[in-house]
């Protein structure tokens, strides 16, 4: 990665995943914050289950790790028909989680250079660059989101904020969405504190987001996601600022279950409400939130922590990992291509046509 | 106990507290679900360490527990100055926890009787009579609130309802307030199912509720705090039921963190929001819910698990126990005494004086 455009002051952040050209190694953040291990995958089916399994998860950094996928598949076709090999590579990946359009995105790119190709020798070189592109421009967004979102608050003093999952380097290729505007807060000397909700049942908050912080020297409280109101409520919190999975033609968004609770007790405290994504978060072929398929997951992530039980075995758990919030509770949707006040279709089209 | 008065078909639940007489046995709710461990209090400080430990919890049960607890000080008390003890024991209760006014409630009656007392053997007899009235009554007190809130709810067809935290028959002297009502729309045969916030960071919900409601095969899904938001959008739920740890004069609720987020769910989603509690929790001497005291516990219950790191050690955390929900927020307000629609200082007066 070529990081010469960025500027030299700027502490991206405990990135991820790191590209060797022949593997991937992404820090397995179901350890975190107790362990820092890496898994290193060779192979398309290998990062396929990290995705799956949530080694690596945030919209963002999905998409990269499958770019990066593919263009493993590439490197380490076989001599055979190495055009099915990748494109069974693709179908793979794009089956390992079903919410986060960037994942799709990302394939989709993947995919139209991979059909320009006429040899695996040139497959190999141009996926690689690709894939690192795609992570590239991903870390110049969030610079671009993060000076676009200051320029919106435009805070005379030093501000609060609360966040909801994680949005950070962990869940990017660097820097953060949300999170990215929390940093970029934090270097103008324009943040007071982060309320970081510790984002249950995967805990990413506290296990990703306090742990990103702390390591970064930015100031930020952990609390339950229930106390989120009482925290509104004290008008401590000048802006909830999250990140996204999928934004639709309209603006809805689909985010880490619990920010519609948030979004809904914004505007109950006329709190602001900003989203932070890249446009390769934006979905402009659904229509509303309610076209996005919601992932279900094991309801064992809500009845165990690390195999301790925290309810009775066997008990039915409604377990989905996102949830949507309706555009008209959305102050701002915030993206590299510039900041949606009040979103609705119109704003949409006229910035992603 | 005498029980002669309560229908026999009634199942009362599991209840937390068994009296003796010479001592006072509590359900630790702490290991639940994974283990049943009884602790045995021979005197005021034991109870009070239980109630401090949340050994026992629940505004109700901890009135009932620190009556006991006065008992037994009158039990063991030494040949000396009997009343200082009795005093002493009073005050060491009283500082146990300080957000649910039954504590206070009863310690009151209590006093009230040790007044009364001329002799140590007086003491001993009336204030176990005291104590075990005062858990008698609530038990009826839980069967009245159901009734009312039935008649006030007035389903024709079995609906679904949503509860946060543990309001059942470990809370209470047995089958519970917000849980109570739920077990008499089960029996009515009136209930489609019960969506348990799991409750965060004390997980009452998923420890306890889940505990309680899968015993007696009433059926109960489990679901982070975050996806109520989602559960409510879903147009599943017609009504959320929660209990009370103090209730102002003007209708103001405080009760475990959360509450409050979910009324103003309720409201956003037009879905109704009834609290559950017995007069005792009523305290009209306070004007609203800015003057309860709420309780900050240590942050070590949102970072840890069981002693399992969640977060990076030592980051600061905010971690109030309870919030306070605005009577506007309220459709009803359910005691033994009748239903308060819509509270506020007129309707709160009309019942409590």
């Amino acid at each position: 990665m070529a990081n010469e455009s960025r500027p030299a002051e700027r502490n991206i952040g405990t990135v991820a995943m790191r590209w060797h050209g022949h593997s991937l190694e992404l820090l397995d953040q179901r350890l975190l914050p107790t362990e820092e291990h890496w898994i290193t995958s060779e192979g398309a089916s290998g990062v396929a289950q990290c995705i799956r399994d949530m080694v690596v998860r945030g919209a963002p950094a999905i998409g990269i790790s499958a770019a990066y996928g593919v263009a493993l598949a590439a490197r380490h076709a076989g001599g055979g028909d190495w055009k099915a090999e990748i494109r069974q590579a693709i179908r793979e990946l794009a089956e390992s989680r079903p919410t986060a359009v960037n994942l799709f995105w990302a394939l989709q790119r993947m995919e139209r250079v991979f059909h320009e190709c006429h040899s695996l020798d040139e497959a190999i070189k141009r996926l690689a660059a690709e894939a690192q592109s795609i992570h590239e421009e991903d870390l110049e967004a969030n610079f671009a989101m993060a000076d676009h979102a200051l320029e919106f608050m435009n805070p005379d003093k030093p501000i609060s904020v609360l966040t909801h999952c994680n949005t950070g380097a962990l869940a990017t290729g660097g820097y953060g969405t949300a999170l990215g505007v929390i940093r970029r807060l934090h270097e103008e000397k324009l943040l007071r504190s982060v309320y970081a909700d510790e984002t249950r049942p995967w805990l990413q908050g506290s296990r990703l987001t306090a742990w990103e912080l702390s390591r970064d020297g930015i100031p930020v409280t952990l609390n339950a996601d229930g106390a989120a109101a009482a925290i509104l409520a004290s008008g401590k919190v000048k802006w909830i600022v999250v990140g996204a999975d999928r934004i639709t033609a309209n603006g809805d968004v689909a985010n880490k279950i619990g920010t519609y609770s948030l979004a809904v007790l914004a505007r109950h405290h006329k709190v602001g409400f900003m989203v932070v994504a890249p446009s390769s978060t934006v979905d402009m072929s659904l229509a509303s939130g309610r076209d996005i398929p919601i992932e279900e997951r094991d309801g064992t992530e809500v009845r165990e922590i690390r195999g301790i039980p925290l309810a009775p075995p066997g008990v039915q758990v409604f377990n989905p990992v996102f949830d949507v919030t309706p555009a008209s509770l959305i102050d701002a949707i915030v993206t590299e291509k510039g900041v949606i006040h009040n979103p609705n279709i119109t704003g949409m089209r006229a910035l992603f046509g």
